[in-house]
């Protein structure tokens, strides 16, 4: 395919995305399963069933520019979540499978954070403004979830070194 | 290697950036050749400088961790700068290659702002202060990146809406 104009720019990128969130929620199920404290267990369970009303919006945002939701071979998130699959292998029964577990989701959201900046601003350029609503929404969801995990990330340290004084 | 602590995961995490700096250069190499704005291409070039100066930065905080630099395929980095490329063969000749550019640019900048917000926060929980000093630096000025790329990308759009009134 050949990208000639911001429309064009912008299914790309539509399509790049539709792709992303569905391999996101496949590697969100693995994680659960993986994480051991129950409050890193509880926010993943609640960001893949958020992930799931972004998949509809992100189709309903499709249909706003006339487009038939269609997704295509993300090669960015492929790289992280290998990148997140090796790391779980490589810490597989560690007491620091939580903080990877984090950080591996950290920058799936950091990339979902610039993708969805991206086509916000261009979704305004082009005037869709339906559009530019739906994106938003999923823009703003995860920074939230950024934030919730980096709270998440502090408060599993603070257990921790309370743990190792009281031991 | 297995992780087993988190003085594992932050050896592990600084030689996946290490190898994603490097990736990085290379590929902002390219992305000056590509980019037509003077604007762009001078924000790429001075992001070269600061990206070889950021790899000197984590080499240094290697050794104040007492480790040996050295760098390990980094799969996320890899896969942004694959797309990165298909997108500049997608678009060779097109109008939109720089708004192109920079969404790739910032996927890579988001990359990294997550990964040194992770390392930040286990080298505080570690106290490795003179590495975090070092981390924070980079952190600090990969968010002043995105947030440059972001300004150029909306003052090119308003160049190119004005030259459309005009033509």
């Amino acid at each position: 395919m050949s990208i000639e104009t911001l429309e064009d720019a912008l299914a790309d990128e539509m399509r790049d995305m539709l792709h992303a969130e569905k391999q996101m929620t496949r590697a969100l199920r693995k994680m659960i399963r993986k994480a051991s404290s129950e409050e890193l267990k509880t926010a993943f369970e609640e960001h893949l069933e958020e992930t799931e009303r972004q998949v509809e919006r992100l189709e309903q945002a499709f249909e706003t520019c006339g487009l038939k939701p269609r997704g295509k071979r993300c090669e960015g998130m492929a790289g992280i979540i290998e990148e997140g699959q090796e790391i779980m292998q490589e810490a597989a029964d560690s007491e620091v499978l939580d903080p990877l577990l984090i950080a591996a989701a950290q920058k799936a959201e950091h990339y979902e954070i610039a993708s969805y900046g991206t086509l916000c601003a261009w979704a305004e350029m082009l005037g869709h403004h339906e559009a530019l609503e739906l994106l938003q929404e999923n823009l703003n969801e995860e920074k939230q979830t950024d934030e919730r995990l980096t709270s998440i990330a502090l408060e599993l340290n603070r257990q921790a070194q309370e743990a190792a004084q009281e031991g």
